[in-house]
Parts: structure tokens; sequence; C-alpha cells
């Protein structure tokens, strides 16, 4: 089963998932980096970054030349253990870049915490599936 | 907090975007018309109109050189408090206006009402983000 | 109403849905075949196959010259009755065969059984909507 746990648990994380989308899709850094627990850690293909500040500098590194993005995302797997979480989600993002439209299909290998009744990313892992 | 208000209740409006996304998705303007509350508002780039009239008109107006379209939805924002809601859809329009293939990203604001149990568009504010 | 039924029932079809999308973007044959009820029909617009073979020797004619895949699906509708339901999901598949990148908006209307306290499908029919 890809989708286990309290049905309000994987109601919250799929919201989660989607106001990360929704951070990325109105470029609002603030909203974005609030979906992540304090140290969480993003994996690239290019760096991994640990924490609220080098989240926040990679963030003005990658919306720099950003002149707008569309960010979707659909949950694939959300697997509830108390506390914690794990899951999968796959993303289509289109980006007009210094005015040249981007598109990329990728998905994200999550883990979540709970942290005062409210879940964020622990660890986010990108990996690119389709690029235009 | 982007998500907020009764489970069930944010359950129902995530599917209200879904059904409108459904009826744009299938050409169906009955289904459309029926997401709209009687006294409703759309406000796009081009004209703001109000009312299931007024709607029908516009729906006719855009849909007469329609061949296809297919209208991707996924909530941004649902913020519930009593019979009334706050929130954000995230589109991806793909339309094919005579032969041609059209795609746009792009944004609506909305405010729902809870009619005899049932919620509905209030008010929809369209915003483009990325014109293809 | 497009989605009635149990709160609970809605959410497992639209996981379903979900886990479909992901087993196709994963490219994970085992996953998507245990989407499908044993005896599930699916039809296309090339064929209608039966039962977990079928399906599964489908799977192998299709994805043989498939690099990477991307399936979105969005529920369009989902009607719960007791044990059975009826449904509709919107897709987006972003498909890039031997280097070439093909995509398609199509619907899916389906049939689902539960079978053990587990949604799957009993029947999907494919549609295509838009094909570039």
């Amino acid at each position: 089963m890809q989708f286990t746990g309290p049905a309000e648990d994987r109601a919250a994380i799929r919201e989660l998932m989607e106001t990360y989308a929704d951070a990325a899709s109105r470029i609002d850094k603030a909203q974005w980096l609030d979906c992540w627990a304090p140290d969480a850690t993003w994996t690239t293909s290019h760096a991994e970054v640990r924490g609220h500040e080098a989240l926040s500098r990679t963030w003005d590194d990658l919306f720099t030349r950003m002149d707008a993005m569309m960010f979707f995302a659909m949950p694939g797997a959300i697997q509830v253990d108390g506390d914690t979480a794990k899951g999968r989600c796959h993303v289509r993002e289109i980006a007009r870049i210094e005015g040249k439209v981007m598109k990329f299909a990728a998905r994200y290998d999550d883990e979540f915490i709970r942290h005062d009744g409210r879940w964020r990313f622990a660890r986010r892992t990108y990996a690119m599936n389709i690029a235009e």
C-alpha cells in the first residue's frame, strides 16, 4: 500500500506538498522556507543543503533569473508512522527563465516530521525524470 | 497555514475545484455553471461578469472556437471559516483552438460559499502566470 | 454531484488513482498491476484486455520503447456506492519514447471494486483528448 496511516495526517501531508507548490508558483520564499523543518535537508543533483539558512541561499540562487514559475505537485505515496512519515511527490515545473520557457518532470522522495502538531519536510531528494 | 478548517469542508472544496476542472475538460457547460453560486463573480484580465446568465454568455464566447480542452487544477490554499471560505487554485490549461494547441499556467484567487450544505464558487479571479 | 459517498472511500480512491500514476511515472509494473482487480478490463482505442496476464502483456508492449514517463492524474468524479464506485480521472502523460518527447491529455472513465477492504480498478476506459 502506497498510502497508509491516519486519514487526517495523509490529508495534512498532501496539503503540505501543495503549500510548497503554491509557494514556488508564486515565488514566495517565506512560505516556501516555512514548509521545511529547521534542520531539513534538500538534495538535488547539484548539491545537498541543510537548514533554513542554506535553503534560503539556494532559493536565492535558483530564483535570481526566474521570471515566472508554475509548480504542480501530485503525491505518489504517503506513509505515516506516528510523528514521522515518508512519501513521494511527482512534480511538473514550468519556468520562464530570462524569457525562455523550460519544463521539467521530476520526482521528490520525501521524509516528513510532525512538530507542534504540524507536518513539515525533514528531507526532500530531487530526481529529474524528463527535461525539456 | 494555507489549509485550515474542518477536514470534510477542505475535501469538499478540493472536489469543487476538480468538478470545475472536469467540466472544462469535457466542455460541459451545465456542470460548469452549477459550480458557481447564483450571483457569483468571475474576474479575468478581459472582463468581470456576475451571475449565471452573464457567466453562461462568457462560456459561449470562450468555447465557440475551442476544439478540445484539458484543465488541470491543484489547490494552493483552502481556508474555511463557517459557511464561507477562501482559497487559491493553480491551473494548467491545454486547449486546441481552431486546430492550434495553446497552453496556459494560471492562478485563481477564490471565494466560496456554502448554500444548502453544498460549497460553490462565490468569486474567482483569474491571473495568468505563463502563456505559451 | 460529482463526488459522493463516504469521505474515507473518496480519499482511498483518489489515492488509488495516484498509486497508478506513481507506478506509471516510475515504470513499476508490479505496482501498476496491483492497482487492478484480478479480472479487470482495460479498454483503449487500440484494444480491450482483461485480467492480469493480458494486462501484463499490454504493459510490456507499451513500455518496451519507453525511456521515461510522467503520468499526472486528477480525479474529475468519484461516486461511491457500497463496495463499488464509478469515477473519472483526467491524466497528463509526458513520455520520452526512443528519445522523442510525446504528450497526451486524456481521460479515464473508471469503475472500482472493494475487495478485502481495499479499492482497485475493475475497469478503465481510456479516451484521448489532446495529443502532441
